[in-house]
């Protein structure tokens, strides 16, 4: 079997709001789904506060340890969207503003609408390459390996769709799953078996509760078709033989 | 005024299936909530995978660096549970069959429910406190400051509700809201100013769309009622000022 290296991805989501319960958020998810198909594991992600000097060591370690990081939040016009300046200082990069963000920003407002706060929004570090979007206009930048994104759902998935083409991924994971009206307690042995003999399939359990009753769905994962066939039959026979009836899902 | 220590948590969120995109988390935001009302300030958040050798690292790293440590996620009857074993690892002790853990299984399982899987339900580190939970039975536990809890949020809550009297807290955060249909471009000169010299105040700014119409809300937390209250009057004038109809939020 052909070994290949997984390229893996870090989120970095910055805002206090998120940390403190007040705004739920919904980026990891999207990002999550949209880096696999672009063959990027998303290997973590972390929830930080608005703070520099947590926004540079974070960025810093990350960045290190990760083919790809993306940081979403922080970026808007007022005092505390502090995400560019922490980034700058993080690469060791002045903060400069940006002529083609500026020219994006004037193109895009209204003259007496250009204010000194929006202006900020032009800032990137030196060199930056800008993220575009056509809902807010202002932009996110790339600084090497560092996606540097709005927290605002619409906006941060207009920036991704403007640069996903642009991310070197390894084999889309695909994945198959079954669920079943079983406890996960009667499955589990059987379930672990399975997955020591396929060792190249991840196969996750996850018990719900839907419609009253209690299930399990049984999500197999994998790069290579052949296995991953292979193990899903044999993950529906073991749910029919302890009389389970299951239903595949999308 | 007089300086208290902040007392800071880090969650960290366990699961292949919120990395991937597959499952939502909600226990952040009510941790975030709760925490916050238990006078303890929710500092970072994390995901990692069902991975030993990461949840190992992430749990020294973070009991290290925090006062509390909450875990959600992998302890489960399933092949991918595997919390439990990376925590004892992760402390250097012992993986056992705890005694009060077993007791609880057999009194709310049906003996022909009883199984290895199951029983597996019931390991902790040597020493550990359990967290119990009328739900589901299986408990989580409580190892020095790290509190390893389900991933299920009915019963994660169930857990927390079972300790949350035993945090010791610093004094809780009080917040107020105010949001108007104004521009966040147009408050951002005047809000940050106010935030100059309210500086025990902390001041966010969090644009949003409702009703098609453009907006900003904004949320002044503190933990001292008088500068609280002042910012926020201050802050009602200055949209006031600006033309738009401040609304108080909850």
């Amino acid at each position: 079997m052909a070994q290949e290296k997984t390229v893996t991805a870090c989120l970095i989501i910055i805002g206090d709001e998120v940390l403190s319960g007040r705004t739920q958020d919904a980026n990891l998810s999207f990002l999550g789904e949209n880096l696999n198909e672009a063959g990027v594991r998303l290997a973590e992600a972390r929830v930080i506060p608005d703070d520099d000097a947590t926004i540079q060591a974070t960025v810093n370690e990350c960045r290190a340890a990760f083919d790809y990081v993306f940081t979403t939040g922080g970026i808007g016009p007022t005092h505390d969207d502090i995400t560019a300046g922490s980034i700058a200082r993080a690469f060791g990069l002045p903060l400069v503003r940006n002529a083609e963000a500026v020219a994006l920003l004037e193109r895009n407002y209204k003259p007496e609408d250009i204010n000194e706060a929006r202006m900020k929004m032009a800032e990137t570090p030196e060199g930056a390459t800008l993220l575009t979007n056509p809902i807010s206009w202002a932009p996110g930048f790339q600084v090497e390996n560092v996606f540097v994104m709005a927290g605002v759902p619409s906006v941060m998935r207009a920036m991704f769709d403007g640069f996903r083409d642009r991310l070197a991924g390894g084999r889309p994971v695909r994945s198959r799953t079954l669920s079943v009206h079983l406890k996960e307690g009667d499955l589990a042995a059987p379930l672990g078996e399975l997955q020591d003999r396929y060792y190249t399939v991840s196969i996750g359990s996850y018990p719900f509760f839907r419609n009253d009753r209690l299930g399990v769905s049984i999500v197999l994962r994998s790069a290579d078709d052949e296995p991953l066939d292979a193990a899903t039959a044999e993950m529906r026979q073991i749910m029919l033989d302890l009389g389970g009836e299951p239903l595949d899902e999308a």
